[in-house]
């Protein structure tokens, strides 16, 4: 069940930013690909099945990181 | 947290099996469209938050199809 999530994250302000979003994300189960557009904040996540808030909100806390949308 | 879910349906035949997909999923929780290609069966919904395979097996079994993938 091929899915699209769109949130945006505060905070982020350079790559390294960028990279620890992806990698904390990308790591979710189920995660095919991670996109950040940094000056936006916007992050798309497809991924095969969905994903919860709960789920991206505490990937998001752990690359350092808050969810705000 | 903007979501967007394919699924394939099978057993669509004409408009009115659309209508009734629509409907059906269209009525799930923060969904806010419901977008049908009927010669392929690919039907995207697009939420406010993220959907469950058993809520979309409800709505599209409702509407007398089935999710083949």
């Amino acid at each position: 069940m091929a899915t699209s999530t769109t949130i945006t994250v505060s905070g982020m302000t350079c790559g390294h930013c960028v990279a620890s979003v992806k990698e904390e994300v990308g790591a979710l189960p189920g995660v095919t690909s991670v996109d950040v557009d940094l000056e936006s904040g916007r992050v798309t996540v497809d991924s095969e099945g969905p994903l919860s808030r709960e789920q991206l909100d505490a990937a998001v806390a752990e690359a350092g990181y808050e969810i705000v949308a």
